[in-house]
């Protein structure tokens, strides 16, 4: 077979949770990177929704990040992207969506609006609605974390993919939204983003394939 | 250990999903019915964001449907809600958000801005929006088993839990808004919805348990 290959963009938060999941489950992938302004045709017939990240096996196409993931951890040789006992497992899981949907989104989607501009039938003031949703949803994994009584989520001793899932925000909202950085008195939450950045698989939240107009 | 808990309400399609996927891996939980309107202050205790599906074990609290359907997954002496093959399983869960988030959402969702009204910033004509997203997905969900070629999603010959999301769609779709059925030249997507409909776990839709003020 040859290497797995995986279509990615390498500013998308989601096809950099697959990068770094590959990273951790020590899977070997062909990476592609893609141009969104100008998507190849191939990308169109994997996936009709023309998003990535995409993986391309032999003979099947997995979409979404979450699947991709869930493959990598059938299959890889490395660490485990999460707990082992079911009940952990799941709750890990349940708070990997909410982390996705609730902080992530609102995050890379305020900048994608901001460059792009609202669609059509969203408020104006599309941008400062998703930035105000994640500066009230801080507090929230504060108390996640809290919860949890690690510095992981779901109170594991070690990160799980609900963490890792946060690396691509870690990265990101010192860089392009200071601003947006959880206030200093939500300890947890920034002891949790620091250890997220000093991450060995920190290095895949940028890193770019081969471009896909080479192929 | 009790039976683990499922607070639930009955016209959630995502509830609906986890009741299926109990009733599929032969998973003994105890229902409880919740009051959207008058939201259990426990409820809120188990998952801030305050919604149903939640599933409460002996110590750990599991939230979001895919999650707890997981963990029946795991833990089920029944049906596997996936196929065996690592590369199907992980399509077959790609295809399934793909469902939940671009049919399953726009359906269930319409319904409930008609009965309460747009929210802040959304457009008036909000509903009407949705519904129109639902009729541009049936020919995308015709190509989906085409490709597959089989009469379930990602090629199963037997359904895997991306088909059985579906079954609250199946179910309500005639009931509540006919004029939202996909078009009879779309067999394959009419055929898919009738085998739902045929299904034993369909009378798991409409499932309501025990009510939480019961309790």
């Amino acid at each position: 077979m040859a290497a797995p290959r995986l279509w990615s963009w390498h500013l998308s938060p989601f096809a950099g949770k697959v990068r770094i999941a590959a990273a951790v489950t020590g899977t070997e992938l062909e990476l592609i990177e893609i141009d969104p302004v100008q998507r190849p045709p191939r990308l169109r017939e994997l996936n009709p929704a023309g998003r990535v990240p995409v993986l391309e096996l032999d003979d099947v196409v997995v979409r979404e990040s979450s699947a991709i993931c869930d493959w990598l951890d059938d299959v890889g040789a490395g660490a485990s992207l999460w707990p082992e006992d079911p009940a952990r497992r799941a709750a890990a899981r349940g708070l990997m969506r909410w982390l996705d949907d609730e902080l992530t989104v609102p995050f890379f989607l305020s900048f994608r609006k901001e460059a792009f501009g609202a669609s059509d039938g969203e408020p104006p003031d599309i941008v400062q609605r998703l930035r105000a949703r994640l500066m009230r949803r801080w507090p929230k994994l504060e108390a996640e974390l809290a919860r949890g009584g690690s510095r992981w989520l779901a109170g594991s001793p070690e990160p799980t993919l609900a963490d890792l899932s946060g690396m691509p925000l870690a990265v990101r909202v010192p860089q392009w939204g200071p601003q947006l950085a959880p206030p200093a008195e939500l300890t947890r939450v920034c002891g949790w983003l620091d250890a997220l950045r000093e991450h060995p698989a920190v290095v895949e939240v940028k890193r770019r394939g081969r471009p896909a107009a080479e192929l």
